[in-house]
């Protein structure tokens, strides 16, 4: 604009102002779990810590995303949550989840590195944004690899760039895409999860591959597979349980993922085995033991001009310990999710999922422990 | 300015940059509270934790406010301060004050449902920003209801669009306006108060009626009603206290609130009466009691072009527990205070308030404990 | 740009837009100090929590920066650390490092009083942003008077507009300066260095004069006096240690600084000498007691079109007391630094800092601890 009445030759080298550069954006979640509910003991802690007993409204994400691309090779991205909590009594602060920046090797930006705490590219469903999915929470198989999805750090990822715009506009158009973490990734990084001291001497190795097909008719299919092994140091463990000496464990698990993008109707589905950390009650010791378990979702895109609804069905299993949780708690899970999403506009949405679910969840505090129950969960989320 | 040499009939839409759509401001406050003390054991948990005996300069509040109109019927309000603690040693945290949004239910937005944490609309002063509040801190009697003013739940709003207009010009004018929690609200919240976790099953409702009435001379005058019933749970209890078993007691009050808004002089009162928790120290009990208490403000609107100055007296009383103090500790409180705010401009401000106090606030730490005495109190804040 | 088309003669008042007063900018820097590491014991706590065993990846610094001019007459300052831990398992939250406002008597700024946060301007080094400096931490003998450099305060700064012109041309055409904390700066803070709670009931007072001589061969020196003097409040003391029985002693320090601004050579060196408590583990008592150290830094600035290399080299000592740490820690310091930052373009840095370090640090849990070692460190920083 400050180059109006000057003739088209001359020179003019414009700096950018700051806002032109970077920008802010963001989304809140606010939710109630509580109607319709059988039975109050049944927890989720890796879920939603407002289930149950003796809770009420919760704000589970509000988040502030500040990015921007600060030079032709450089791309920042920090995005703090403002519903994290200090301690179990003081909720609300601001926490970091991602906080990275991308160096590109090339101006095409088709490699790229990722250096920070950012997405570990492990899942479809985990690198989907919480903005963008259907579900309330994501899948205990898969995010019990990797709670709140991230870590610290380096991240290498590669796509040609006819990728990188398909996954862009998979995000844009509202198809439920998972954002680009390149076709191709690898990485290493500190492997106690984002936020958490690092705690060994040694580093979590991961690859992953992830190929979306687009069909003459218009239907895009993605499948990925991806793995990763490192050891991990427990972080919560009771004092009388056996464990040991070190608290580490091999942690080590592979996934397949296959994804038919929603026009209109959708598929999802991923399943990972692997070994890890559980609690084992009858010896009250914390052992190595293989664990496995995935989902399958349906769902369907209706739109009525501005306004979306997205019906949507999912069952999930998960059998094995949880590392991030108390003495690796031991779980068996069978949750069944009936739900709808409405888009009244861009900005706003509700979501109603009906769970019915059926968990048992062991450690040494909690030694016979298996829950049963339904329960209506609301979500108001609004974006900006 | 991208449409510059069209032709006027050419359609264009342009779309909204982000900092078109969202806005920053924020504003800080610091404090010094010794000078002139007459007793350094005098404290006000509720009112600033720097008084008193080993303290010093202090940032009592720093605020950036993160709002915006991000669609027709949605508006976002995002205000995170920055002068928060995580312990008792750790300082000057970000945490959220407010993070909701207002959902309109028409295109006057005269119908609204606002969404999250946000002021639970419980008196005048409680409303008004302490950016615009001419005392350093609120009343003891309509503030502890709800401690730092807010709460997470649901809030519906109503108010005609031409007294939406007033309650923005009576904060624009400098007329020390609360902002606009409608003519009519009504509200169902947690009832443990900001940032924290809620801690039974059951829900605080509230009321609340204020009408701004213009006269003929150009005076206005605002009148007030207030109520709202809920149970609460008392956060920290002394262990050698009795307790109702479940920490639980009925958290009730009703208030009335008159405001004169100063052209050039100003008035403004509150009261309230109703019942909550409180520590008996001949019982060594926390019982079910009544309370009542407030306050009557008269103030001056001086201006000298860009210049304004403010003088202030304000006398306030409060008789009744504080539940959200250690044992529901058990206040009486009269104190009178007089002052003065002067703004050389409008991005800067002193206030100088001199406090006569006379406090008695006992708890089973403390048994007997009336603290008197006088302090000059002293304020710089700036407005971004 | 809204005055477009209109004539010159036109008055129109255009309020500034708040993207156009206040702006975002931020640096991240993100460490691996593990490489070519002799001894896993050496540790630094002032510097970098990430040396030696069980350490991994590591950011070490976040920021964001909001600020501008709002006023003709006041500037705000408001930089959160988004890197900052809540407690030792949970990091990475935003908490403050500056929150100030500068409010001038003057219009061309030359008289500043700067309230709130902010840096004590106690050593060039200190003053120094991060952002700029060569080295990966500060040295240990000047940082140690004041641990993130900062406290709460008031402070005066004067210098005549030509020397603020080129403090800011120092920083801005990237010859390492310290940026404008005046030519004559005095303050009075509280003492117990940032973001901690004041302590005791005495202020600490500073006083600096540091004036930049530009040459007739374009070199520019600049050299400085500081000291201040105060009483401080130990924050963490063993039980089972003597120390003075409210925990309170002398500190109080003098500093020489010297800096040749590297056009391309550069030098850089500071010495200081005081007095404040340190740790004397024949008595297990904490003791007034002398201390100094300094260091000498020598570097070179090559610029190669947009890319810039800077050798350089560093020797530092410190024998004393560092009373921010647990029982006033007992320090002896050689460290010997060898090292390179590369900036291939602007928004991007790498550092390489070979570190020859020799360290004894004894307090009453580790009484006699000499660590000796070697370690290779790496930063990547990204501007933005």
């Amino acid at each position: 604009a400050q180059e109006l009445g000057k003739s088209a030759d001359t020179k003019v080298t414009v700096e950018k102002k700051w806002f032109e550069t970077l920008s802010l954006r963001g989304y809140m979640q606010v939710r109630y779990n509580r109607l319709l509910e059988t039975n109050p003991d049944l927890g989720c802690e890796q879920c939603d810590k407002s289930w149950g007993d003796n809770n009420g409204l919760f704000i589970r994400r509000g988040r502030l995303v500040f990015s921007g691309n600060v030079h032709e090779r450089i791309y920042i991205y920090v995005q703090p949550d403002f519903a994290s909590s200090a301690s179990t009594t003081s909720n609300n602060f601001l926490q970091i989840r991602d906080a990275y920046f991308d160096l590109a090797f090339d101006s095409k930006k088709e490699y790229r590195l990722r250096v920070g705490q950012s997405k570990v590219p492990y899942g479809f469903e985990n690198m989907q944004s919480s903005q963008n999915r259907l579900t309330l929470d994501r899948n205990d198989a898969l995010n019990s690899a990797v709670v709140n999805e991230r870590d610290l750090g380096l991240f290498f990822y590669w796509a040609p760039k006819e990728k990188r715009d398909l996954f862009a506009k998979l995000v844009k158009d509202g198809l439920k895409g998972s954002g680009d973490y390149g076709v191709f990734g690898f990485g290493i990084y500190n492997g106690q999860t984002a936020n958490r001291t690092e705690a060994n001497d040694s580093q979590h190795v991961i690859a992953r591959v992830s190929y979306p097909f687009e069909f003459k008719n218009g239907q895009i299919f993605e499948a990925g597979i991806q793995g990763y092994t490192g050891k991990y140091v427990l972080p919560s463990v009771t004092s009388t349980v056996i464990v040991n000496s070190d608290k580490e464990y091999l942690d080590e698990r592979v996934a397949a993922s296959f994804v038919l993008y929603p026009q209109p109707f959708g598929l999802q589905a991923e399943y990972n085995i692997g070994t890890g950390p559980e609690f084992n009650k009858l010896n009250n010791t914390i052992e190595q033991k293989s664990l496995h378990g995935g989902y399958i979702q349906a769902f369907y895109n209706l739109k009525f001009e501005e306004q979306i609804v997205l019906p949507f069905v999912k069952y999930q299993i998960y059998r094995g310990g949880k590392k991030h949780e108390l003495d690796a708690r031991s779980y068996e899970v069978n949750d069944l999710e009936i739900g709808i999403e409405y888009q009244p506009f861009k900005n706003f949405e509700v979501v109603a999922d009906y769970t019915i679910s059926k968990r048992r969840y062991e450690d040494a505090v909690k030694l016979n422990n298996l829950q049963e129950g339904n329960l209506l969960r609301l979500q108001l989320q609004v974006n900006f």
